[in-house]
């Protein structure tokens, strides 16, 4: 028998992988997030078994029944156990007590606190509110441990509720159609996390995604097809609320509002006719404020739309006007200049404060981003900081509430120790009076859409997004950025049994786009490299709507984690403070990395997804090689000669800069090692 | 700073690990599972980007139609492009020419052929059916690769059409029940590789699986409350009639039949009253044939199950009579001898034949296993063979037609290769005349569940169903085993694209069982250990329907794919074939598995569910270190020591038994190099 060329046994890959940390329960520290008000450990451990069931003490209401329900599925898929008793079983392991019913629409402010008690032989959840009663079987959820005894929840005794009463995630559904089924595996996401709002960006100068049966040319020639019904938009609303989650639309007005204008140019300032925008930025697409038509069009518009959307809140958007299309329209230029409106600011303020009128007249409280604050904003409008906290607390002086978005823009790729150190009262805030703080109601994540697809959405929201939920749920003082990694590690992997595929969907983008099943030298490349911060992806490379998210950039997670551990492992190593055993895995990570690249070049051949890594993985090689001479020149305490320090500093200087739109996240920690190297 | 304990950075593991082969298409072999009867392929290839659209020549069936979303959507996770035109594009790039509509209700033997020209430019796609242009479209998912020119196809000219008209796969919901979502999910994997038959076992001892409104306790008290509502039924035989696939429903009668009797115990042939049973095997609860309410009561549900499901054939099970509580009641026994019924066999044979008026007093054709053939069983009775091949020729000879199920029990943990070779038409079938083989309609892989769960299904189901569709589906003399495996992984990865979760959840389990974010020893271990063949795992255990499986033996595939290819290796070590490097990635497997006990045995402590590998993994490093041991004396040229082989034989022969209820793979090719190196 002869083996066939294609199908010759690979030699062996002598690489060198690299392990997670393992999560010990030795620890103190509980891997909850986010942290609870109040913990207090004992010792020993609840086991669960398959007589493992739930019983209720007080009402059953049909949220806590189906709540219940989830929480037995998910601990089945978080153990591997049926349970054969289901829920209200006759001699419960596990009480809740609670009473009431859930609200049929969620409000803001209801008490959310409850009470854990976990002993050896019983598990007692306690709450005022139903809602309560479902953080704390997530806060159970997280405890869950296999040990070798079987699996298990510490002794423990917690007593939480939360710091903010709005804790949200907004997904921009315009830019890139996020279908339902994502968009429900996202909630249980903010269930796991305790988040208690969706705010669904629902249109956009490129799409507008939500069904009108008023206005049928909305979606008729504004979405290219992708939008959701009125019935998946009731059913999302449904499975929201069973979780704990009060939605929030958002219709952005009036500027972003391109996709509205194609069907409805009588809306727009422009002549029309306008088209889809399939670009990303900034477009001049704008509703005419001077004409009475427009608001009473968006009169019956949301009269249809807070049918639709039970919540008391509405936000109607108002960001980023360019104004130009009101400049280059004559007649909306003299419509200003006969009723005193100065500017395009105060045109915007004119039309902000006829829709909040009519936003009113349907019983909803508007909601806006930042830009719609003005001196006579009506004291109930919500406002939504995202041009800095300043403007949070110029609301909130001015006796308008408000909730923090600025830091939390996790399309923009920063770590989430970046995030998590956002305080909705740092900065401007932290000089509020308390009356003024009580006005802070929380923040958002933003989930903005121009380089996420349905298939990598999860990776950007997850898990950062549980830090953001840390810092909006826990005690300010909770702060503690190397707990915050350990935990949000473990966090991670538990949310792919509720369902998330942030760690699933990479791995196959990655077998796709090099056509090989467990491509072990591309993950090896993928585990250093992360997308550069901020806007700078657009601006290195042309995009558009409908552009493939197929490639590296797009697989791999918005921050390296090896990367960071990297990073401290190089501070160790300069400070003097580094083990031997550190000395040895810097080593061994550092010729993994320079060995790597002649065994990926074949691969990226292959593909024309991967061509352009090449530079990319022989950079990779190259750092690798510096980092090994400075880790010589280190260890054998010998000065970098200056000559040499200075090229290898301008090659890393170079190195810093994006390639095929990624940066190598081991260049700042090798920098650190040289300079170190260059000033013993 | 300093790094905690609990996140210390684990050391580098050091170990090597194992590249899957790359698929090449300089291969002339398409990766194509099926194997089309004629493939010619030509020069070039069919690049496909955001501007791929499909057409429509012909009919607008909307199943047609249907599937050509369902293809654009499914392309689009192949590639991650999105395609803004669509389905109707204006200038396709792909043509499907058809005629007709897809029959409401679909028929054996309709015309599947399909003719598919792919050229550099264009693709055409013509089928005299509907039915057929879905096998194309898969058929051209199949050949999507990524090239260094992007995502293409290569330029061939496919004719194909199936040999056999039923080819199926039956998933027993009766032990474990298998919810919708999961059923749907493996519907898209038959529709992967052409199989055109889901047949669902809805009845077992251990539960009644389907909504009866005339008969509400059989779910009522027969389910545990796990049951399909109608419907649920009802969108199920859509979906799969969307996928040109027929649903044939199984009722097992008159044995088999435990869980009907718990609600309903006057069918029973004892005393009752009845309990659902929860463990596996064969049971003594049986209808009572000798009654007439009996056919009264199955006259009403059949008449309420036929009208809910549209195929012709109805199968009633008829398989595993002990007969023991016929024997025990006396009213029965004097019935028999009444009738001249001269044993149990006699007695079933009675029930049959009364069943089977029934069901086509229904106008359904009657199918059932191979124990409800007898000389006199009406011709149009389908047998389905599953306690050998021989009952199937019998049938055809007698004028029945039937199916083979025998070397298709996808539940036994069998080699793939082991499946792929049975044949319908070998055995006992080869004997047959042209009209009798006529009557040999496919063939039917089965899922029984005892040892299935959501979970773990896809695993069991795939990727090695796809090997027993080739059979069914391609020319008697596609057999080449070594072709065969390189398609089948190329397949497996893909089937993960169509969302099947066989290799997702497989990882879950291990992260499950360890409590490890990838645990690589324990993967190592895990790559080359599978559990026994047969029903062997059923005697080493005690196993219940509430017993978790949980395990690693529930998470490993049921064939090591690196058990099998070190076999490879060491074959053509033995035969002096092995090239140079052969012999290093031997003894680099060897010493990774030699090696790997020391670093994976802390973890093994860690977890209850992993305490029972320490010897299993134990044995793997002995039996590397035997490995190489005789590596060492056959690349040295010397014969092992009389007493030494005959000592390393004796270890060999004892770790060949399992453990953990999980069989070494290593073991076997070890043994190989063991005996080669004593016989020099």
């Amino acid at each position: 028998m002869r083996l066939r060329p294609g199908f010759a046994i690979v030699p062996l890959l002598g690489i060198l992988i690299f392990a997670s940390p393992t999560y010990s329960q030795k620890n103190a520290e509980l891997a909850l997030m986010p942290m609870p008000a109040h913990v207090a450990q004992g010792e020993g451990r609840f086991l669960i078994d398959g007589s493992f069931g739930v019983g209720l003490d007080g009402t059953n209401d049909p949220v806590v029944v189906s709540a219940m329900r989830r929480f037995l599925a998910t601990l089945t898929r978080e153990t591997g156990i049926p349970f054969a008793g289901g829920v209200n079983a006759s001699q419960p392991s596990f009480t809740i007590s609670t009473t009431g019913a859930v609200k049929p629409v969620l409000q803001l402010g209801e008490d959310e606190s409850y009470h854990l008690v976990v002993t050896a032989t019983h598990v007692q959840l306690t709450a005022a509110n139903p809602l309560g009663a479902l953080h704390g079987l997530q806060t159970f959820l997280q405890l869950v441990r296999i040990t070798p005894e079987g699996f298990g929840v510490p002794v423990v005794t917690i007593d939480d509720e939360p710091r903010f009463p709005w804790r949200g995630l907004m997904i921009d559904a315009g830019r890139h159609f996020i279908p339902v089924p994502v968009i429900e595996r996202n909630l249980d996401g903010l269930e796991a996390v305790k988040l208690n709002v969706f705010h669904w960006h629902l249109s956009e100068d490129q799409g507008f995604r939500v069904e009108s049966k008023l206005f049928p040319e909305l979606t008729g020639k504004g979405s290219g097809g992708l939008f959701y019904t009125q019935k998946q938009v009731a059913e999302v609303i449904e499975y929201a609320r069973e979780r704990g989650i009060r939605v929030v639309p958002e219709f952005d007005m009036p500027c972003h509002t391109t996709s509205w204008l194609v069907g409805y140019p009588q809306l727009g300032s422009a002549a029309g006719p306008y088209q889809i925008v399939t670009k990303w930025g900034i477009f001049d697409g704008a509703m005419d404020p001077t004409r009475e038509t427009t608001y009473q069009f968006l009169d019956k518009f949301l009269g249809e739309m807070t049918g639709l959307f039970p919540d008391t809140y509405f936000h109607i958007g108002g960001d980023e006007c360019d104004g130009k299309e009101w400049d280059a329209n004559p007649r909306i230029k003299a419509y200003m200049s006969a009723h005193g409106l100065k500017d395009d600011a105060a045109l915007q303020a004119y039309f902000t404060g006829r829709l909040q009128k009519l936003v009113a007249g349907h019983h909803k409280i508007m909601e806006g981003w930042d830009e719609v604050l003005q001196p006579d904003t009506p004291r109930d409008v919500v406002i939504q900081s995202w041009r800095g906290q300043t403007s949070l607390a110029l609301a909130a002086k001015q006796g308008n509430r408000g909730l923090l978005s600025t830091g939390y823009y996790i399309d923009l790729n920063q770590p989430a120790s970046q995030h998590y150190l956002v305080d909705p009262l740092s900065g401007d805030g932290a000089l509020l009076t308390p009356a003024q703080r009580a006005r802070v109601l929380g923040g958002e994540a933003t989930m903005w859409s121009e380089f996420v697809t349905p298939e990598n959405i999860d990776s950007r929201i997850w898990p950062r997004t549980a830090a953001i939920a840390e810092r909006l749920w826990s005690p300010q003082e909770v702060r503690d950025v190397d707990s915050m990694y350990r935990r949000l590690a473990v966090v991670s992997q538990q949310l792919e049994f509720h369902g998330l595929e942030h760690k699933h969907f990479a791995e196959l983008m990655l077998e796709r786009m090099s056509g090989v099943e467990d491509p072990q030298y591309l993950k090896v490349l993928a585990a250093v490299v992360q997308p550069p911060e901020g806007y700078k992806r657009g601006q290195l490379k042309d995009y558009q709507s409908f552009t493939p998210l197929n490639r590296l950039i797009d697989a791999v997670p918005p921050e390296s984690d090896l990367g960071r551990r990297f990073n401290e492992l190089a501070k160790l190593i300069v400070q003097g403070k580094a083990t031997p055993e550190q000395w040895q895995l810097a080593r061994d990570w550092l010729v993994l990395w320079r060995d790597n690249d002649a065994k990926l070049q074949p691969l990226l051949g292959q593909s024309e997804l991967m061509e352009e890594l090449v530079p990319l993985s022989q950079n990779l090689s190259k750092t690798a090689e510096i980092g090994l001479g400075a880790l010589d020149d280190l260890s054998d305490h010998r000065v970098t000669e200056a000559g040499a320090l200075q090229q290898k500093t301008a090659w890393l200087k170079d190195a810093e800069k994006p390639q095929a739109v990624l940066l190598d996240m081991v260049v700042p920690p090798v920098e650190l090692l040289v300079q170190a190297a260059g000033s013993h």
